[in-house]
């Protein structure tokens, strides 16, 4: 299973649109599943709820400014890789200000998909489109651009 | 005024919904215009319109991912920098496959935003998001995540 731990309810719509479309699309090949825990002021302890809910037995997977940068191939060869080895995923998308040490220290990986500074909430879906693509990679499985 | 030369409709309507929505936000510091070219099977004739539909006034900027890296303040700095000596920019967005040579020359600058491939309806949201982030920072305005 592949899980998306994250932060911070969605506004607006059509983002809320395009994460289902691809959660739909990436059901296909496994079940995903959004633990949206709730935004809190106090980024020490928005932080500490989200170090709480990583579960250790997970291959945990952070994306954070700091991490390794990787093309779809390789992201997908990640993937592809991890879920021989365990079959439980979760990604976690840390605030803007970065995740700290406590959580990375947990986690087996840390990617970054761009120097760039994204919404939360678009973060999630440039996210979940790249794990779909990942799957149709990892399936030989074209896709239209 | 802000122009983004891309090829192919976009077919998601939440794509849809999501360029319009940061077309508004940014029309509120400068005008914006989405020059959307017919696709073209023939990657050569794709990128031949492309070339052609490039204007030598403006300060072209291209995204490709080959191109240099920065962080939402350092392309915010380019856009700041660029409007003082030109007020057209002009950004293209090329087929997945990249931009050839003869593009590539007639820009001023080469960004790439990720080694990640994105489709191109989306990669025309986020960049709309990150236009919309840099007139935020250039004016020294706070946005929230």
């Amino acid at each position: 299973m592949i899980k998306i731990l994250c932060v911070g309810k969605i506004k607006e719509n059509y983002l809320k649109e395009m994460i289902n479309d691809y959660v739909k699309r990436i059901s296909k090949y496994m079940l995903v599943s959004i633990v949206e825990l709730k935004d809190n002021p106090i980024h020490e302890k928005e932080i500490a709820s989200l170090s709480a809910a990583i579960k250790r037995s997970d291959y945990n997977i952070a994306l954070d400014l700091k991490g390794e940068k990787l093309n779809s191939e390789e992201f997908a060869k990640v993937i592809e890789k991890t879920l021989i080895i365990n079959s439980n995923i979760t990604f976690i998308i840390g605030p803007s200000e970065g995740l700290n040490k406590e959580i990375l220290d947990k986690c087996s990986k840390v990617i970054s998909f761009s120097d760039l500074t994204f919404p939360h909430g678009l973060f999630r879906g440039i996210l979940l489109e790249q794990i779909y693509r990942a799957f149709k990679i990892i399936n030989n499985e074209t896709y239209h651009k």
